[in-house]
C-alpha cells in the first residue's frame, strides 16, 4: 500500500532488460549511439512528426533545460501558482534561465484559469523596460492536482499565448497518464494543440530515470542551444546509450500507454473506494494516477495503522499516487482496511 | 580495438546485476533509500573516514556542483590550462558558480607546475577588490594527459594552496586508475593529502553513469548547500536507488580497484607495443589507462585500416584509452597490426 | 504642474554646489576619498549607530546589490506583490542574487499583511530541499502606494521574520518621506525596528543620482561581499567623490528631512484639493509625497488640458507625485484648474 | 605630481557647468530627455554614422553590459591576457554574460598577437559541444600598457575575427587618447575598422562619471536587449539627463580631443624627462597618456620623497598616468626633482 509517489515505484522489467541488451560492447559516447537514435525515431512515431529530442535523467532537468533555451534572463514565464516548476524544483528555472521570473496564475485543479490568463496577457507590455515581459507560458499535464487538460483546453490557452507572442511549454512528467485518460493522441495533446517544447516523462511511469525534452516545429531551431546548455549543466552523461535504451523500450509496443492505463485504473478504483466506503470527498478530478481526497480522521488513522503510505496535501486533503506497479492486491488491501 | 575513450566501454555486469537487485518493490525517493546509504558506507570504508556524498550521473555535474558549493561568484578557481573543467565542460564551472573565473597554470603532463603555483599564489591579494581573488585550487588525478600525481605531489600543492587560504578540489574522474598505479591508499591520495572535496568517478571504469562528490573534514559543512544546488540543477533524480546501487556494487570487494588495474595493465602493454614495435614516442607518463604517443604515419594508417579507433591529440600525438573492458585480444590484435 | 514622478525633478542646488566643491584637484579613486567618508559619518550621525555604507547611482542597484549580498541563489525573498523589486526592476533581484525567487504577499496599501505573513512563514521549511526556502523579507517604506509603515508596524513584521530565521531588508527609496510623516527617528524606523540592510534614497528627494546601501549590526559582516559585488556589477565608479559629495550635502543640516517635508506638504495640499473641490476619492493614505486618487473623467480632462502631467495607476486611479521642487504655485495652479 | 591614475583627476569645468545648465526644471526620466538626445546626436556626428547609445557611469559597466548583450553564456570572449575585462573588473564580464568564458591571448604591449590570434581562431570549432566556442573578440585601445592600435592594426584583427564568425568589441576607456595620437578619425578607429560595439570613455578624460556604449551597423539590433539589461543591472538611473549633459558637453567643440591631446602631451614630456635625465627605460610605447618606465631606485626614491604619486607595475616597471588636468607645472616639478 505504497501511495507516497509514483517515483517510489521500481522500473519496469522491460527497461532493465533493455539496459542489459544495450550493454554489449563499445558504443559512441554523448548521444551518438543507436539506442538514442532508436528513441528519437520512436518519439517521432509516437508524436507523428519530425522533432528534436534530448534525454535527461530527471524531470527538473527536463523542464529547466527547456525553459532555459526558451526564455532569456530578462523575461518571464507564465505558469500556475502550484506548478511543479514554481513549487518543487528549488529554483531550477531561475538557475537555468539565468534569472528569468515566474509569473503565477490561479485556476481550479491547477489548470490555468482562462480569464486570469486573458487579463495577464492584456497587461503584458513587451516594450515597457521596467517590467519583466512574458516570453513563455508553461502548462502541466497532468496538473499538480492530478487533473488533465483536454486537447481543446490546451489549444485554447496556447492560442491566447501565441497571439501575445509567447512560446508554449508543456511539463509532461505525467503526460502518459493524461493521454491515457483523454483518448486523444499524443500529437493532439501537444504540438497540434500549440505546444512548442515539452518534457515527456518516463521516470514516474516505469523508467529508472529518463525524461525526454521534445522540440516541435519552429522550436527545433533551439536544438543546438539546448544541446550546449545540456552539456554545460552536466546533463550530457557519456554513456547516453543507457538513457536511449530506456526510452526506446518505454515506447516499444506502446508500453508507455499500457503502463499509464494501469496506473490510472488503479487510481480510479482507489477513488471509488474512498467515496463509496470511507466518506471521502474527492477534491480534484481523478483524470490520471493521482487521488486527492478529504478523509475522515478515523479513516486516515486506520490506513496508517495498516501501513499505507501517502502524503497530506494543501488544504487538508491527502494525496494518493498509483503507479504502473500498483497491484490489484494493494487496492484490495485498502478495501479491506476501509471495511 | 576501440581505444576512443573509456566512456565507450559498456558497464560491468556486476553493476547491471545491482540495478536488477535494487529494482524490487517501492523505495523512498531522492536519496533516502538503502542503496544510497550502502554507497555512503562503502565510500567511508574505502576512504577510511566519515564523509558526505552526493551521487550524480556525469563527471561534469560532479565537478561543477562541487565547485559551485566551494567558490562564490566573485572569486576564482586555479587549475591547469588543460584541465577538463577548463577545456571540456562547456563552461559548467562558470554556470554552477554563477560566474567565477578559472585561472590557468602551466605544467608538464597537465600537472600544475609548483613554481608557477607559487608565483600565482604570491600574486593573489584577497583584499584587492578589482581582481578576482583565488578561492579554490582544482587538481585532476589522473591528469588530462594520463599522468598521476603521487600523494606527495598532491600534498605539496595542497599545502601551498591552503597556506594561501584556498580550498582544494580534486577531479577524480579516473581516480581509481591513479590509485591503482600509485600503490597508495585512497585516503593518502585525497584527504590526507589535503583534498577537501573530490569527484570520484565510476562511469569511465565500469558504471553505467555514476560519479560521487565527496566532502571531507570541514568541507562537510557544505553538504546541505550541495544538496540544494544538486536539486536546483536537476541532479536529484527521484529514483536515486539506481545511482546508489551502481556505486555500492562498484565498491563491493574492491571491484573499482580491480577494474582500474585491468585498464592500467592494458595501457602499459599497449605503450610497450608502441615503443618496441612501432617506433612510437610516449609523450606523457603512462600512469593509468591512457597512452599519449607520437607514431609514424604509416603506423597510424595501418591501425586505422585495421579498424582501430583512437583520437588525435594536442601537439601531433594520439590518445589511446584502455578501459576495464579492453580485452587481451584487443591488445594482441594491435600487436598483430604492428607486426 | 509636473506630477509624473519625483524623479522628473531637478537636483537641489546644494548638491550641485557640493559637486563643484568636490571638484578641486586630485582625489583617491574608488571610494577612498574624503567626501565618501563624510557621507559615511553623516549617515552614522543620522542613524545614531555605526554602520557600513555603499553608494550607488540608482535605486534598482541599491536594492539588488543588497539583496544579492543577503540571499543565496537557492533561497527566496519575501515581499509585497506590488513591491518595486517585483514589478519595476526588470528582474534585477534575480540577476544580482543569481536566481533567487521572490515570494509575493498581499496587503492593503502595499503593506505586507500580517496574517498572510504569519501563514507564509509557518509554511516555510528550510530543510525541505524541493522548495525554495525564505531567507529575506523586504519591506518598502514608503510603500509603492505611498503609505508609510510606522516604526511599530516594521517591528512587528521584522520580529516575525527574524523568529523564522530571515534577514530584513528595507527599500527606502522614499525613506525620507516616511520619516518626515512619522515623527519617528531614522533609527526607530530602521535598525531599531529590526532592519538589517536598507536602501536609503536621495535621488527622488534632491540628488542628481545617489542612493546609499546601509548595513546595520551583524549585517555589517556583509560589507566586503557587498563591495566585491558592487565592483563586479559596475557600481564602483572611479570618481566616487561625486557620489560622496551628493550624500554628504544631502545630510548636511538635515536637508534630506526638510526636502521630504516640503514634498509631503505639497502632496497633502494636493490631496485636499482633490477631495474638497474635485470629488476625488483618495485610495491610499497620503503618508508621503504621493497621492493616489480616483477622479471624475471631467476633472482628469481639465487637468490634462491645463498641461498637468500624471500617470494612471492600477485599478483606475491616478498617481500624482510631488517632490522637493514642487512649488506652491503648482499646487495653486491645480486649484485654479479645479475651480 | 599626482600620476596615480587619470581617474584621480577632477572633472572638467565645462562638464560641471553642463550639469548646472541641465538642472533647470522637470525633465523626463530614464533617458527620454533632451540632454541624452543631444549626446546621441553628438556621438553620431563624431563617429560619422547612425548609431545606438547607452550611457553608464563606469567603464566596467560599459564593457560588461556590452559583452552581456553580445555573448551568450555558452560561448567565449577572446581578449588579451592583460585586458581590463580580464584583470580589473572582478569578473563583471562573467556576471553580465551569465558565465561566458574569457579566452586569453598574448601579445607585446597588451596588443593581441596576430599569429596567436590566427592559431586560436583556427582551433575554434563552434560545433564541438564540449568546448566553449568563441563569439566575441575584445580589443582595448589604448591597451592596458598605454599603447595604441592603429586603424590598420584593428582592421587586421577584426577581419580575422569576423571571418571566423565573431563579433568585435572595443574597450575604449581611453579611446580619445588613442585617437589623439593616431591622427585617424573616430570612425576609422572603430566601425570602419570592423568594430561592432564599443565603450567610449569620458570619465578618465574629464567627466565626473560617464561612459557610452555604442552600437554600430548590424549590432544596432542589440539595442533593445542592451536597454533591458541596463535596467536589470541598475544602470538606468532615473535622472539620466545628468549623464546626457556630461557626454554632450564632452563632445561639444571637440573638447574630448583637446583634453586627450593635453594628457598625451604631458605624458610625452614626462617620458622624455625620464629617458633624458633619469636613466629611465620606457617599456611600452607612449602612444597616449600613460608612461611605463623602469627607473633607477634612487630616482624612484627621490620622486616619492618629493610627493609624487605613481604605482609599481608588472615586471618591475612603474606606471605614470597623466590626465587632462596634469599641469605643465607638475611636469616641471618632476624635471626639478630629476635635476
Amino acid at each position: 500500500m505504497n501511495f507516497s509517489s509514483d517515483t517510489a515505484a521500481p522500473a519496469h522489467p522491460a527497461l532493465l532488460a533493455a539496459l542489459n541488451e544495450a550493454n554489449a560492447g563499445p558504443a559512441p559516447s554523448y548521444g551518438a549511439d543507436r539506442w538514442v537514435e532508436a528513441a528519437r525515431r520512436g518519439l517521432e512515431d509516437m508524436f507523428e512528426t519530425e522533432l528534436d529530442v534530448w534525454l535527461v535523467s530527471s524531470g527538473t532537468a527536463a523542464n529547466a533545460l527547456a525553459l532555459g533555451a526558451m526564455c532569456p534572463p530578462t523575461m518571464s514565464i507564465l505558469c500556475h501558482a502550484e506548478a511543479h516548476i514554481e513549487r518543487d524544483e528549488r529554483g531550477a528555472p531561475e538557475f537555468f534561465t539565468g534569472g528569468a521570473k515566474l509569473s503565477l496564475l490561479p485556476g481550479d485543479h491547477a489548470k490555468i484559469d482562462v480569464a486570469a490568463l486573458k487579463a495577464r496577457l492584456a497587461a503584458n507590455n513587451p516594450d515597457f523596460v521596467h517590467e519583466t515581459p512574458l516570453r513563455v507560458m508553461s502548462l502541466s499535464n497532468l496538473t499538480e492536482n492530478g487533473a488533465a487538460y483536454s486537447a481543446a483546453e490546451i489549444s485554447e490557452r496556447s492560442a491566447m499565448a501565441k497571439a501575445a507572442g509567447l512560446l508554449v511549454h508543456l511539463d509532461g512528467a505525467r503526460f502518459a497518464n493524461a493521454v491515457a485518460s483523454s483518448g486523444a493522441s499524443p500529437a493532439e495533446m501537444s504540438w497540434r494543440a500549440g505546444v512548442d517544447v515539452m518534457s515527456f516523462g518516463a521516470t514516474k511511469n516505469g523508467a529508472l530515470g529518463c525524461e525526454a525534452i521534445l522540440l516541435f516545429g519552429e522550436a527545433r531551431s533551439l536544438a543546438e542551444e539546448l544541446r550546449a546548455r545540456a552539456k554545460r549543466a552536466g546533463h550530457m552523461p557519456p554513456k547516453m546509450r543507457f538513457l536511449g535504451a530506456q526510452m526506446a523500450a518505454y515506447l516499444e509496443g506502446g508500453l508507455w500507454l499500457d503502463l499509464a492505463g494501469r496506473a490510472n485504473a488503479a487510481a480510479k478504483r482507489l477513488s471509488e473506494l474512498f467515496t463509496s466506503r470511507a466518506g471521502g470527498r474527492i477534491v480534484h478530478p481523478v483524470d490520471g494516477n493521482e487521488v486527492f481526497v478529504e478523509l475522515p480522521d478515523a479513516v486516515v488513522a486506520k490506513l496508517k495503522a495498516a501501513g499505507a503510505s501517502f502524503y497530506p496535501w494543501l488544504g487538508g486533503s491527502f494525496r494518493f499516487v498509483c503507479s504502473w506497479a500498483t497491484g490489484a492486491d494493494e487496492i484490495d488491501a485498502v478495501g479491506r482496511v476501509l471495511g
